[in-house]
């Protein structure tokens, strides 16, 4: 499998939904397979909040596989012999685009919390730049979970008519409550860090390392969920099981959270965590529309959601909500529910269920779908 | 109803279950009504989490009515016109019981983090020596919910002979995973407050402010749950529907969170919660025994168990094995799950339809239970 890893630096003007403007910025991404003559084998695959562009197998420069290197490849269900698999990263997040860690044009030092705040429709709008700057005409299907599904349904509403199969997992149309006050949290955790030093720590030597634990470690406790965890960790005690009475880690669900919380900080930018969150805050999809159907009223190809009986984040029946405005749309949409004990991250870690299904959405040619008469046949 | 505001200086060594020893301690203590001349009317009320011993009235010096007030009075369901009420405070506690801010001994200072770790079984242990302190030779009834109802199955393992009736209201035989990584992200968020200070805060004009603000707010998210949050606060905006793009709080749920969160210090000390919280982690009451139904081996009295349909951190069908190990070991139960949407706390906050199973439950006769053939009669 090829697989080149680019920024693109888009020169056009982008306007951000809160009215503030980018004159231009950076988009990062990875590619996977071969653009075919015909233009119609381009899949775009929208990460999750805590993940980026580095989808599938280890680019040079990459030890680690990508975050979905189970689903990309040759003869995987997101077979690179037939598709052209298109992974960006969002605008605002970590991995090389614009974000909060870019210099300011203006000051020539980086934004830090002068960045503007993205949402999920600007995050769509810049991959959509990048689409054209890229060539790309239309894509044969999008695929994405959690906040990338989210992208997937802004593409619905936004650019109706430049894909032919919408593909959402583990996602939800508009945020709850309680995942507006989780993220609050997680952000504020990082706030309250005196190394985040409002913002400002790039280049100071010091960064909210702790700060960056402690809210990882809180949003483990939110996306596995209560059965999740009680099924991995009940109140096992770690070693020998002689109770130690004291406040060092005893129980084996301490040492889980401690040894993710580690390193945290390393691993993803702690301002665009702040920005990513904030923009899955403000997603209502509905928002401007007098029903969610509206939103996908232009939409003129193929829907596939799937939600996990165990995610508890975005549980099966709000996605059956999506399911039922799509159909109220007119559009030929299929809700599946699959079951797993990972939560909502099951459709990374417990990719078994979800293959076949993913497999079979990319190739079935779709009766009265112009572009998807035939099945796109192997390059290899 | 007369209230009496007590702390009594226990000088009797006891022996902690992490095998250290506390030579003497002071327990801190409220009752409401009065001990009747054949001594058979004493109920004894344990407290939750970040409760104290302040369940009821507003006594001289406490400017707000007790956290179960609506529960405890003449004619009320813990009707203090019959009954004797004994609130007490719980070793470890913020409510001048010895804690971590009280004077150690050997230094002549707070201990802080020196103060020994406490458990559940050693908190009863203390309420025992208190009821024995204050004459009180056996309870009619022992009533708590949450962290109090862990103490209430803690008596029947440990003094089974010393009480009637035991009344478990939203509780658990054993802390989830779930509830041990929130009660240790708790314990994190207040130390890393630069101003904990290792526990030291004591009279040094700093306190971990934010650290517990943080920690209340995750509280919040997860005592409420999902469920309650969403049908209060839904993505509803604050004020005039405007979206302002930015990180001021901007959706209801935050306000909500802010405003808990502010001022949460001042309430309550923060060590407090953190020993506490760690007296929960520990609790399992079903470890020394082979079965939990062991552990209620001695009990001649009845119990009855109540549940909430929203109560996701003890839900019914966990209390429903404590209600099934109850009736292994012979005891007469009854568990009843009240609908409410007020999650965790509704035996407080949406106290309506407990307050006829509370009242019944005190009241009634018990054939066959010798010391429960009568209806104590109204002393006024």
């Amino acid at each position: 499998m090829e697989i080149t890893q680019h920024t693109a630096q888009i020169n056009q003007a982008l306007r951000l939904e809160s009215g503030r403007m980018l004159n231009q910025y950076a988009l990062a991404y990875e590619t996977y397979g071969q653009l075919n003559a015909a233009g119609d084998n381009a899949v775009l695959l929208c990460h999750g909040y805590t993940a980026n562009q580095h989808a599938a197998g280890r680019p040079v420069g990459r030890p680690k596989a990508g975050w979905w290197d189970v689903a990309i490849g040759p003869g995987k269900p997101m077979d690179t012999d037939r598709f052209f698999v298109l992974s960006s990263n969002v605008l605002g997040g970590a991995g090389g685009s614009t974000s909060a860690a870019s210099l300011d044009p203006k000051t020539g030092k980086p934004y830090g919390m002068n960045f503007p705040l993205i949402t999920i429709g600007d995050m769509v709008n810049a991959q959509a730049q990048l689409a054209s700057h890229l060539g790309i005409a239309r894509f044969h299907a999008i695929v994405g979970g959690c906040m990338g599904g989210f992208q997937v349904m802004e593409w619905m509403a936004r650019f109706p008519s430049l894909f032919d199969k919408a593909m959402v997992i583990a996602a939800t149309y508009r945020v709850s409550a309680h995942t507006i006050a989780l993220l609050s949290l997680i952000r504020e955790a990082i706030c309250s860090d005196p190394d985040w030093q409002n913002g400002d720590y790039y280049g100071s030597g010091r960064k909210p390392n702790q700060g960056m634990g402690l809210a990882t470690a809180f949003g483990i406790c939110i996306w596995m969920g209560r059965s999740v965890m009680e099924q991995r960790f009940a109140n096992r005690t770690h070693g020998d099981g002689q109770l130690r009475y004291g406040f060092a880690p005893e129980f084996e669900i301490e040492h889980f959270l401690h040894q993710v919380a580690a390193g945290s900080g390393e691993k993803i930018d702690p301002n665009a965590l702040i920005y990513l969150g904030r923009a899955m805050q403000y997603f209502d999809l509905s928002r401007p529309y007098r029903q969610l159907s509206d939103a996908f009223a232009g939409f003129r190809g193929v829907a596939l959601l799937v939600s996990y009986d165990s995610d508890w984040r975005y549980p099966a029946d709000e996605m059956e909500l999506i399911n039922q405005a799509l159909l109220a749309a007119g559009i030929p949409s299929r809700h599946a529910t699959l079951s797993s004990k990972f939560g909502h991250g099951a459709f990374i870690y417990d990719f078994a269920s979800l293959a076949p299904v993913l497999e079979d959405f990319l190739l079935r040619p779709v009766p009265g779908c112009p572009n998807l008469q035939r099945e796109l046949p192997r390059s290899a």
